[in-house]
């Protein structure tokens, strides 16, 4: 709706420090680090994702005419600092999880080594986005896990956090293993399967149920019919109804059940189903769905064959934000980290690596990123001065796929939606633990001074 | 980033029931009603706001023809629908709430009266946007509540829920009185007031904390210094230190508390540079804040004269979602009802009356749009034959003084951000009441037939 050039999609203080790093010449190479740093209490594990709308932001970052104009009646900008921006390109390299790897906390889900102005620029937009899609990916991933095989589909975008949340969710649910999404343009932009049928508007424009179970039978072979509009076990019975009017013309796909007690309705509704020798209508089932609720459902043996999700996953509703941190870590080749309470930081670049046994993950290693532990090395480089790299550049259904796999190599209890006890162990090197002990010395005794 | 036309920014089934509406020549006039069912626990009332991109959205809608390929790919449509798509415009009238009017439970936020094709299309994205702004707007008043008249800025960008979250909600935030954004492209689009100074890597960046402050304030002045990146106090007295090396030239408008112990750093702030003859500097603190906590500060009466706001204001943390809804509650001139268990409605056009005495807002009546009990009618004419009207071109200051006066006609503990004991009452109309039972019968007697 509002056009807004992206590169001003980002917090006033990235700019107010780029001039002073610009005025200064403080232009040295930097490293930024992208982490979560505590998981929510119901996540065992994080499925990190995000990194194409990263790399396509970063390729296209520059400040337009408009933008310029913008922070030009701001007042708080020079002139040769508004001509650097004009001329400014991101150049630099970044390192990252593939997306769909699972990621814990305090690991880099990406890093970015670049001239300081540059890094500190692209700050505020890389966090937004690899905030939210992690963030919706991790939460599909448990939904996914909940319905152990049955058919999950996204119809949250009414109720999530406006468009580009529900086009990038969509896009991050099919990362994290749902089979089709509510959202025709999430269709368009990524090519997924799109679904859906009807809402109960559909069946109160009509004088009765049966009359609107009639014509959208009729218009749509294979459909879905949502049978809670009045009293849903009498909806099950006109579809009964239907059947024995069409006879072998009936070419009803499933009904959807969308309140009540699930559980109580979907057995009865399959036994009046199966008593009209309708075996092949499946059971839909929606409606305020969460990942607890489908294991309840999943556990209790309802003979419900697939779930539409809305709400709950698309906003993650038991864990809506993360506590993600974008930081310094390496500024000119020295190693930088604070000691705000509760926000202290590893110094420099990293490299994660993961201890498998007999093909699950057993812990990982964090440590300097030229270091060689045993383990498989999860940070790829996916840019390099400014440019893609095979790595960087992964279709969405190798993403999907690359979850699938590194989901399956995670043991059981960590796989699961209940919280893992132990939880998963990330060791923190010996060499990356004496870096920090060395840089909180010579931080402690510069500000002593 | 990706781009999608906004007209398939919707879930699927609006198309499928819209076609067969189509084919089955069910085009009369529809009633939708949007309004929030249940309020979140911890919410007294709701701030209705988003109408603005609804009303742009509904004057703009139409299907390109990158859209309508799409359409076609799908192989769910006929050309003569995807024809009348090709041609379709949005004719219709919306009643509406002006943007920043506290609303409860089960009133209407707006209602759509238009064919029914058209009302039905329409759905999804009229729910994402008004529940997005109006879940943060009605947030963010109560966070401008607890702060009790102390600056409140909008610090969210990062962890909000993608690029259209962070500009419409900085827009939200902006009606229910936060003061500014650090959002640079909610500033462009809005000219809302942006606000941003440091970070840690500023000062992580410099070999010490009063170099970096030194070469912040030299081409800053008024600036806010950011104190807690190694030890807040000594970065309080680094500031005071400063001072004294500036003599008369010291410029300094503020410092910030982003970690620890907010309320205790605050005092022990404020007394380090009261000794030190900086009485004028002043206190802004952030990290991790939310109502409660601001609440507490301020009664404990921590000199605190600003606060940054982030994550939970830019997720509504807790309460991340609304319970919306859009339903069909009219057509062809007949009510229309539905009764799925704890999801009932009331039928047809309706009006709020809203009845004040001595100036605060004692209860609404909802009613019949055509009844005229006492109390002032908050619903109005916004757009009609999908034209704006004047009612529908509120500027966004205008919406926030709205906000703010309507706001002050609320009791105390309505417009507290603890549970109302007793809550704000709403009574239903006697003849809305009998509506709604004589749609009842028609509906049960149909579903007998």
């Amino acid at each position: 709706m509002i056009h807004s050039a992206p590169a001003l999609l980002t917090d006033l203080y990235e700019l107010t420090m780029a001039q002073a790093y610009f005025d200064e010449g403080l232009n040295d190479s930097a490293v930024f680090s992208l982490f979560v740093r505590r998981m929510p209490s119901r996540r065992n594990y994080l499925l990190a994702c995000g990194l194409d709308d990263v790399l396509a932001f970063l390729e296209s970052l520059h400040f337009d005419d408009e933008a310029l104009d913008y922070l030009r009646s701001l007042k708080h900008f020079s002139e040769q600092f508004l001509e650097h921006l004009q001329q400014l390109r991101f150049t630099g390299d970044v390192y990252a999880l593939a997306e769909g790897t699972p990621v814990f906390s305090n690991e880099p889900i990406l890093e970015v080594v670049a001239p300081l102005v540059e890094a500190q620029l692209v700050e505020s937009l890389v966090m937004n986005q690899v905030h939210l899609q992690t963030l919706l990916a991790s939460k599909a991933a448990r939904i996914v896990e909940a319905a152990k095989g049955r058919e999950v589909v996204d119809f949250a975008m009414r109720r999530m956090h406006g468009t580009d949340a529900a086009l990038k969710g969509a896009r991050a649910f099919h990362i994290a293993g749902v089979d089709a999404t509510s959202n025709v343009a999430a269709g368009q932009a990524y090519g997924i399967r799109v679904s859906g049928t009807m809402a109960h508007s559909y069946i109160q424009a009509h004088d009765d149920e049966l009359s609107a179970f009639q014509a959208f039978a009729r218009q749509y072979p294979g459909t879905v019919l949502l049978v809670d509009t009045y009293d849903t076990l009498a909806g099950v019975r006109n579809v009964i109804q239907l059947a024995k009017e069409l006879g072998p013309a009936f070419d009803v796909h499933a009904i959807r059940l969308d309140s009540g007690d699930l559980r109580a309705l979907s057995v009865d509704a399959r036994r009046l189903l199966d008593e009209a020798g309708l075996h092949s209508v499946r059971i839909f089932a929606s409606g305020g769905l969460d990942e607890d609720s489908i294991a309840a459902l999943v556990a209790a043996r309802a003979p419900i064959d697939g779930f539409g999700v809305g709400t709950d996953m698309g906003v993650s509703g038991d864990a809506p934000s993360l506590d993600i941190s974008y930081k310094l870590v390496e500024y000119a080749g020295q190693d930088r980290i604070k000691l705000s309470p509760g926000k202290s930081l590893l110094p420099g670049r990293k490299q994660i690596f993961r201890v498998e046994r007999e093909g699950v993950a057993d812990h990982d290693v964090l440590a300097r990123h030229d270091e060689v532990p045993p383990g498989r090395p999860l940070l790829q480089r996916v840019m390099s001065g400014g440019t893609r790299l095979p790595a960087g550049r992964v279709s969405l259904e190798e993403a999907r796929r690359h979850a699938r796999n590194e989901l399956r190599r995670l043991a059981p209890s960590i796989r699961s939606i209940t919280p893992a006890e132990p939880p998963y162990r990330v060791d923190v090197s010996e060499r990356l633990q004496q870096d920090l002990e060395s840089a909180v010395r010579h931080v402690t005794s510069a500000s002593r001074m």
